[in-house]
C-alpha cells in the first residue's frame, strides 16, 4: 500500500491552510525548492552555456516526459514536455486531422475547457476549406460520432463538474468510425489512473501544474501513439523538433518520433521544478491513489450534504464517473468561496455558480476534509458569505 | 554615463571563466537568485493559488513586457511575454499575413535563424492556397521587395556573422511596397539600440535569455504596433488572449490590444527570473551601451587579427553594420572552440566553421577581451586544438 502520510510530508503546506485547490495549482514540493536552487546557482550560475550538455538541460523535455508518461500509462519515448497546454492542443489537433484527411469535422463537447475549443477555432480558421468545430453536450458525444467526424477531441474530466468520460469506451467507439482521438488529461494526470497505451488513442495532452505539482506555469505534455508520431507533419515546426537542430539547415526536417513535437528552447527552470515535483510519485501506486481519492471525495460529499442543505451536488454521484474533485452549485458560490478562503479553506469558483474542491491523496488528509466541511457549514449556516468584500470579483477567480 | 563597472557587479561570473557567450545564454544576475527564492518559497509556497492575484502573477506577462519594451523603443502596452521565440514568430507572421490578404509571399533571408524559417514553413503548409516562403541572400532583400510580397520577416542581427540589417531603411522600403514587416530581435534586444515605435514596423519578436539574461528557457516577447494589434485575429487563440479569460465562454473573443497575443498559462517562475534580470538595465543608456559594445568588438577584432593569422573575420568590419558579436571563420573552429572552453574562455561554434564571440557591456570588460585574445592566440600558435577530445561533437554546440 502506498503510504500517503509519507507523501504528505514531501510538500510544504502553509500553517493554518486547508488546501483543496490542487486541481488548479499544486502546492510546493519541498524537493522543488532544493532542485531550483541547484538549477539556478550550480547550473545556470556556474556552468553557464555548457549546462545544456553538462547538466542535461537539452534532454529534460524527454526525460521528464518519460516520468509523466509512467503516470498516464504511456511507454517511454512517447511523451515530451514543452510550451503550454493550449499550444499542445493545437499541435495534437492539427496532427490528428492529418490522419483523416478526407473529413472536416472536429467533434468536442461543452464540458471541454474553453482554451481547447478556442485553439480549435484558431486552427480551423487558419485551415479554412470547410473545416468545422462541432460542440455537443457531454452525454451526446457517442451519438455524434458520425462518418463526417475527423477528430474527437475531449477533456476526460470536466473542469467544472468533475464528470469523467470513459476513455477506453469512447476511443473504441470513435476509432470504429475511422475517427482519430485527442484526449486532454489536464484533470486526469496524477488524479486518476490513465492507460494511454491501452486506450489506443492517437494523442493526449495535459498540464503539470495541477495534480502533478510542477509549479505555476509548469510546461505541458504531449503524447503520440508510437506508430503514428512519424506519420504527421508538425504545424509548429520549431528548431528543437528538427531532426538535427544544431545542423542549422534552412529546411525543416521533422525529428524522430515524439521529438518532432518539441518546438522552441525548453523552459529549463520550470522543467527543473517539475522534475523535482515528480519525485513525490516514486512508489505511488495509481490504484491506491484512486482508492484514496474516491474515499476523500465520498467523505466530503457525505459531510456537505449532511450539513449544507443550500448546496447542490453537480459532480456525478457515482464515483466511477467522477475525477478527483467535487463541485457544488450555490447561487452565492463566489462570495461563499471568498469567505471560505478568508477562513483558510482554499477551493475555487467557476462561473456561473460552481464551488469546486480538489482532492489530492498525496497530501490531502481525512482531517482536511472534515475541517473543510465544518467551516463550510458554518459559513452557510451563519450567512458569513454575505459581506460586501466577498462579492468583489478579483482578476483570477 | 552608464557605469558598467557597477552593472558587472550585478552578475554572478564564475571564477576563472571569461564569458563571451552572453549572446547565447546570459549569466546569472544576482537579483534573479533572490527573486526566484521569493517566487518559490513566499509566493508558490505560502500564497498557493491566491498568488495569481496577490503576487501579481497574472499581470507578469504585461508588466515584464513593458520593461522589455523600454529597451526596444516600444511604448507601454505594446509588448507581452510568453511561450518561445518560435511560437511568437508563428503568431507574428500569421497576423502580418492578415494585413495583406491579397498577397501570398513571405520574404526572408538566408541569414535568418533556422527556426524562423521552419515556423514559416509550418504555417504556410497549413494555410495552403498558394502561400510561399521566398528566401534570398541578406544583401538581396531590398531588391526582392516586389508587389508579390505580403510580409518581410527578418532577423535584424545575423546569429552567425553579426551582420545587422538597417531596420528603419528596410521597413520603409517594404512598407512603400505595401508589405507588412516582422523583425526578429533575438540578437538585438539588449545588444543594440532599437527604436520599434520609430521604425513603424508592424511586429517584432525576440527572446530574453541572451542579452537580457533571463535564464535558460526564459519566455519570448512579441510587439505589435498599437494601431494594428486589434486588426488581426490570433491563430493561437488561447484562453489568456481572450477578452475575458475567466468568463469561460465557449467562443473565443480576442482581448484588447497586445493582450490577444497571450496564449496559455504564463511560465511564472521563468518570468520572475527575467523580471529580476531586467533590474540590471535600470539606468542603462542604450547609446552608452552601443559605444561600449563597439569598443569591445573593435578591441577584439584588432587583437585577433594581430595575433591569429589563421582566422578570417566573417563579421562586417564596419561597426555600423554589426551587432554585438564578432565571428571568425577557421576550418578547425569546432576543436579550437573546445580548446578555448577547456581553458576557461567561453564562446561558441556555429556550423560549418564559425567561432562566435558575444560582447555584452553590462559585464564584459576590456580585460576579458585581452585575456580571450591571448588564450586564443596561444591555442592557435601551439595548435592546442589538435587533441582528439576537442573533435568529439556534443549534442549542443
Amino acid at each position: 500500500m502506498t503510504d500517503f502520510t509519507a507523501t504528505r510530508a514531501l510538500f510544504h503546506l502553509p500553517d493554518g491552510i486547508c488546501y483543496l485547490d490542487g486541481n488548479s495549482l499544486g502546492p510546493l514540493p519541498k524537493a522543488a525548492e532544493a532542485r531550483m536552487r541547484e538549477a539556478i546557482t550550480s547550473e545556470w550560475g556556474e556552468m553557464l552555456i555548457t549546462a545544456w550538455n553538462r547538466a542535461g538541460w537539452m534532454d529534460l523535455p524527454r526525460k521528464v516526459g518519460d516520468r509523466v508518461g509512467r503516470l498516464i500509462g504511456a511507454a517511454p519515448g512517447t511523451v515530451v514536455m514543452g510550451d503550454t497546454l493550449s499550444i499542445k492542443v493545437f499541435q495534437a489537433l492539427s496532427a490528428a486531422l492529418q490522419l483523416v484527411p478526407d473529413r472536416k469535422v472536429v467533434l468536442s463537447d461543452s464540458g471541454n475547457f474553453p482554451t481547447d475549443l478556442y485553439m480549435a477555432q484558431g486552427l480551423i480558421g487558419a485551415l479554412g476549406q470547410g473545416y468545422e468545430l462541432r460542440v455537443v453536450a457531454p452525454d451526446e458525444v457517442e451519438a455524434a460520432l458520425t462518418d463526417e467526424v475527423a477528430v474527437m477531441m475531449l477533456t476526460q474530466v470536466d473542469y467544472r463538474t468533475g464528470r469523467m468520460h470513459d476513455m477506453a469506451h469512447l476511443t473504441r467507439a470513435a476509432q470504429a468510425k475511422g475517427i482519430a482521438v485527442v484526449w486532454d488529461l489536464a484533470h486526469s494526470a496524477g488524479a486518476v489512473p490513465v492507460d494511454m497505451a491501452g486506450s489506443n488513442a492517437e494523442f493526449a495532452v495535459g498540464c503539470t501544474y495541477k495534480y502533478l505539482n510542477g509549479g505555476p506555469g509548469a510546461p505541458a505534455f504531449i503524447y503520440a501513439r508510437p506508430d503514428i508520431s512519424e506519420r504527421v507533419a508538425p504545424i509548429l515546426s520549431g528548431w528543437l523538433g528538427h531532426e538535427a537542430p544544431f545542423a542549422f539547415d534552412p529546411d525543416y526536417r521533422p525529428g524522430m518520433g515524439i521529438d518532432r513535437m518539441r518546438v522552441g528552447t525548453p523552459p529549463v527552470l520550470q522543467l527543473a521544478a517539475l522534475d523535482a515535483a515528480l519525485d513525490a510519485w516514486d512508489g505511488v501506486d495509481m490504484a491506491d491513489l484512486r482508492t484514496r481519492s474516491v474515499a476523500l471525495c465520498e467523505r466530503f460529499i457525505a459531510g456537505v450534504e449532511a450539513s449544507c442543505p443550500d448546496l447542490t451536488l453537480v459532480s456525478p454521484r457515482d464515483a466511477a464517473q467522477r475525477g478527483s474533485q467535487v463541485s457544488f452549485a450555490f447561487e452565492n458560490g463566489y462570495a461563499a468561496m471568498q469567505a471560505l478562503i478568508a477562513d483558510g479553506v482554499i477551493g475555487d469558483f467557476r462561473a456561473p455558480d460552481v464551488m469546486r474542491f480538489g482532492f489530492t491523496p498525496l497530501y490531502t488528509s481525512d482531517a482536511d476534509v472534515d475541517h473543510a466541511v465544518e467551516v463550510l457549514a458554518r459559513i452557510l449556516r451563519d450567512r458569513l458569505w454575505d459581506k460586501p468584500e466577498y462579492h468583489q470579483r478579483a482578476a483570477v477567480t
